[in-house]
C-alpha cells in the first residue's frame, strides 16, 4: 500500500553497509520506514533500492531532509532521486485513432488509481479529441502527415510549457526521432502490442496469427533510440486458440496491452521503477 | 474426457453440408458422438474436424468402419487419420542431458495420463540412462560428437526396427537434418525453452536475463526443416522479475518446459491436433 | 469470431443420431455451418449444442427456418433458442456506487465487443447518474431505502417497458426477491466479487484479507434465488501478496471484476451459454 | 537468487530504527547484505524481515554472530531464527497412497531445487513404499487403520528419532490429532487439492465440480489444529470447462498441487515465510 510520505530511490555501486548507512541516515533524522525494497545485483555489483519513509515524525523539512541527503548520496556515488507524496505526475498522453489505452488510463485517473494529473492529450489524428473535451483535458492535434519533425517539435514545445514530467505513447503510432528519446529518457513509456522482443514492428497481431503461436501478450517499456528494445516494466499475456482471427487477436490484446500500460504507470509515478542499462528494476505494489 | 472407442480426425475444403454428411455417416452406422469439434477457416476455406465416436453399438468393426469412410472422405476430398481408443502410441524419447521433461513424462505415463507406450530412450549423453534403466525401458546411446549424419541414420534405423508413431524431442540439443524432419513430418514434437519467436537458438533464458523480459515461456511444437518455426501447439508462461538470475530463469523454465511439453504430447496422441501448414488446430481436453 | 446469421442453441436429453439430424435440417435449407459447438454430458445423458449457421444461401428467411425447425426441436424433446445476428440484446444496467463494471460495459460497446443496447442504466443510489447522462443513457433513480419490496417493482416495470432482454447487475448491491428473480431466471448476470463458492456475501476482500489468501479473483455468474449459487459463466484470479492491504485487494479485484463480467455478459449476447441447472454451459470465444 | 551465508528472519514489535539497527549490527560485523525483505504492517505495528547475510567478511563464526544478535533481538522484543546456508532441512514426508507430490518433491531434491535431506517417507498405506525404495529412502509403514492415535504416537517418535525438521503432509489423508499440531506447530506442511477456504474437507474436486467453478486450484499451508485453517504459503489455479468431468478435475490438479506443494516448501526451507497468526508472509524468489 502506497502511503504519503517520502520516496528515495537509489542505485550505486554495490559497497559494504549500504542499507545500514541510508537507515541509519533516515532514522536519525526522525524518518520511519513504511517500505523498503533492495536488490544488490551481484553480476553488475550495483545497488538499487526504493525508500518509502514516514515523514511525521522528520526533524526537518523533506526538502532539507534531500538536501541533507546529497552529501551522503555523493559519498556513497549515488543516482538518486526524491519524491513527496500525494503528489501527482504532470502526465502528458500522446495517442493517434484507438482509444482503450487512454480510456482505461482517464478511468484510473478518476478511480484514484493513478495519482497523475493529465496536462493534456497530443493526437497526431483527431480521433481521440471528443474523450478529451468530455474528460476536460486540453487536445492538442499535432499532424505529421506532411512534416514528422515539426510535429516533434511542436509536441517538445507543448511539454515544456506544460512542465509535463512524463509522456505516455497510448497506442501513438509514430516513431519517436532519436533526439526526442534523448531528450527524454527515462521519461516516456510506451505499449507495444506484443511480447517484445517477438514480433517487433507493424501489425504484431497478425504477425502472431500467421506464426500460430498459442499465446499473445502485450509490453510496456521505457521508449529509447533503439525501437521496441527499451527497459520493460511489464508484460501482460492472453491464451489464445487457433479459431481467433486476427481481429479477435486485436480484441483479446486490447485488454492486455490496457492492463499492461497502465500497471507501468502506475509503477513509474509511485517510484517503483529504476531503470539500469536496458532493464528496469521494478518494485511491484 | 477422453473414452473409449474411434477417433476420425478430417481436414479438406470447406464445402456445403460436411456436419450433416459426416455425422449421418457416422449415425447410419450405429455410431454415437462422444465428443465433436470443428473448425471452418473462413481465411483458407478449410475445414477440420474431429469426431469421437462411441463405437458400443457400431454395426461394423471399426476397421470397416474406416474402410467405408474412406469413400466418403475421396469424395470431399479429405486428410484424414482414425484411431481405435484405448490405444498406446509406441512413442520414443530423445534427449541430452537434462532430465526434467523425461521425468514428468514417465509419470504420467505412469498415471496414465499419457496414453504412450515408450518403445526408448535415446540419448547423445548417457546422463538419462540410469532413469531408463529404473523404468525398465531401453536406452540406447547414439553418439554424435564425430559424426551427427551416422547418428541419425542409427536413430533412424532405430524408429523403423521398433515400429515408433511418435519421436518426442525432450531437451534433446541436436538439430535434425532435413531429410529426417521430413521422414518424419508431423511425427516429431519439441520444446523449445523460450517463448517461440522469441529468443531462437542456443541459450533463449540468457537472452531473457539480457532483454530483461518479465515473463519467460516454454513452447511444444512439431518440427519442421525450419528450425523453431514448426506449428506450435501449445505455450507456457512464467512470470519473472529483475532479481532472478539466468539459473533462476532455468529453474523457473523447466515447470513451463515440462508442462508445455507433457500437454502438447497428450494432445497429439488423443487425436486432438490438426497440423494446417505452419499452424495448428488443437481441440483441448 | 463471431459471424452474422442465425444461431441455433439446444438442449434435450442425449439420443442416437442428433447431430446428424440437426446438421442434416440446416443442410437441406441451404444453411452453412459456421460454427458448431456441442457438449454430450454423459453423467446427465443430455445433449448441449450451439449451431452458428452462415444464413447468406439459406432457402428459407430464417424466421421461416426457425418455425420449422420448432417439429424437430418437439420430436428431439428439445429446448431451444434462435437468434438472428447481428443484434443488439435490449441490456439494463442496474447499479449502487461503484461504476468501474459500468464504465467497462460502456466502452466495450462503443468498441463493439458487446453488442447490446443499453436501455437505461438503474440505480438505487444516483452516483452512476453523470456517467449515463455523458453517455446518452436513460438513467432511473430506484430509491430502496425505505420501501426494497416498492423499488423492485419500480424495476420490473421499467424492464417490461422497455422490453429488456438482459439484466445486468453491475456491482448493484441490493439483495434480489425471489419473485423478481424467477420471474427473469436466466435473464440477470451479477458480478460477485470473490471465486464463489469463497467469501459468500458482504465485503469479501476483508473476508480473504483477514483469511490470509494469495489469490483472490471475481465471479460472473446468473442469478437465482439462492444468493451467491447461480451457474457461473466466468471467473478471474489475481495473485496478491501479504503487504496487500484490504484497499489493494479492492483495487486489484477490480479488474477481475470488470474483466470477469464484461466476459460473461458477452458469452451470453452470443448465445454461448446454456443454462443447466446450477452449471453453465459456456462455448468461448 | 539464493546464496550461501546467513539468514536471518525477525518478527517484532514496529519501532523506529529498526532497519537502521539491524542493518548496522550486520554491517559492524562484517555481514554484506545479499538480500533484505521487509514488511512494517500498518495494520498490525508488527515488523517482518528477512536478512540474507553474505558471510564471507564476517569477522566471527556465524554462531557468535548469533549469540550477539540474541541482545539485540531481546531488545527490540523479536522472535527470531537464523539458518546458515548451505543447509539442508531434515525432512519427512507423509503419504497415503497416491504419489504424484512424493515424486515431484523427490525430482526436485534431486535437482538442487529443494534444499532439503528426506529422513524418511511415512505412509499408513504402502502404495508410495516402492517409490521410496527406487529413491533409497528409509520407508515407515505406519498402519492407522486400528488405532489412529497409537499412529500418531509412532509418528511422533520416528520424527524425534530422526531429529525431523520439517513434516511435508504430500496428500497424507489422516486428520492430525490437536496435540500432533500444537506439538509442530510452525512445522508442518499440508497441500489441500482446493482453493482454501472454498471446498474444505474431502472431495473437493467433487464438489467443485458440482458447483460448476471455472477456475480450480490447489493451497499449500501450514497445518493448525483448525482443519485447512493455517497460514496459506503459496496457492496454484487452474482453469476448467463444462466438459471437464471430476476425473479430468482430478488429473488437472495434479499439477496445481504438485506445483504448490513444492513451492510452499522451498520458501519455507529458504527461510521465506514468517507465520504471523494465521496468515504468511512470504517473500518470494
Amino acid at each position: 500500500m502506497n502511503k504519503d510520505g517520502l520516496v528515495l530511490t537509489i542505485s550505486c555501486p554495490d559497497q559494504h553497509g549500504l542499507v545500514a548507512k541510508i537507515s541509519s541516515f533516515i532514522a536519525e533524522r526522525g524518518g520511519n520506514l513504511d517500505e523498503l525494497h533492495q536488490f544488490a545485483d551481484g553480476r553488475a555489483k550495483r545497488f538499487f533500492a526504493r525508500f518509502a519513509i514516514d515523514t511525521s515524525a522528520l526533524e526537518s523539512s523533506p526538502a532539507d531532509f534531500a538536501l541533507d541527503f546529497s552529501n551522503l548520496a555523493e559519498e556513497i556515488g549515488a543516482q538518486w532521486e526524491w519524491r513527496e507524496f500525494p503528489s501527482l505526475v504532470r502526465t502528458a498522453i500522446l495517442v493517434t485513432r484507438t482509444d482503450h489505452c487512454l480510456h482505461d488510463i482517464l478511468w484510473r485517473v478518476k478511480t484514484g488509481e493513478l495519482p497523475i494529473e493529465v496536462t493534456s492529450i497530443i493526437g497526431n489524428r483527431t480521433d481521440c479529441q471528443q474523450i478529451a473535451e468530455t474528460a476536460g483535458i486540453p487536445f492538442h492535434h499535432v499532424d505529421m502527415a506532411d512534416d514528422k519533425e515539426a510535429g516533434f517539435r511542436e509536441i517538445d514545445t507543448l511539454l515544456k510549457e506544460q512542465k509535463v514530467e512524463l509522456t505516455v505513447l497510448a497506442r501513438f503510432m509514430q516513431i519517436l526521432p532519436d533526439w526526442f528519446c534523448q531528450e527524454y529518457s527515462g521519461k516516456v513509456i510506451n505499449i507495444h502490442h506484443s511480447f517484445l522482443p517477438a514480433f517487433i514492428g507493424a501489425n504484431p497481431y497478425l504477425q502472431a496469427y500467421e506464426r500460430g503461436v498459442k499465446l499473445i501478450g502485450a509490453t510496456c517499456h521505457y521508449v529509447t533510440s533503439d525501437l521496441d528494445a527499451g527497459p520493460i516494466i511489464t508484460q501482460e499475456v492472453q491464451p489464445v486458440e487457433h479459431f481467433h482471427s486476427p481481429a479477435d487477436l486485436v480484441r483479446l490484446g486490447r485488454d492486455c496491452e490496457r492492463r499492461a500500460l497502465s500497471k507501468g504507470i502506475r509503477y513509474h509515478v509511485y517510484d517503483r521503477t529504476i531503470i539500469d542499462q536496458n532493464r528496469a528494476i521494478v518494485f511491484p505494489d
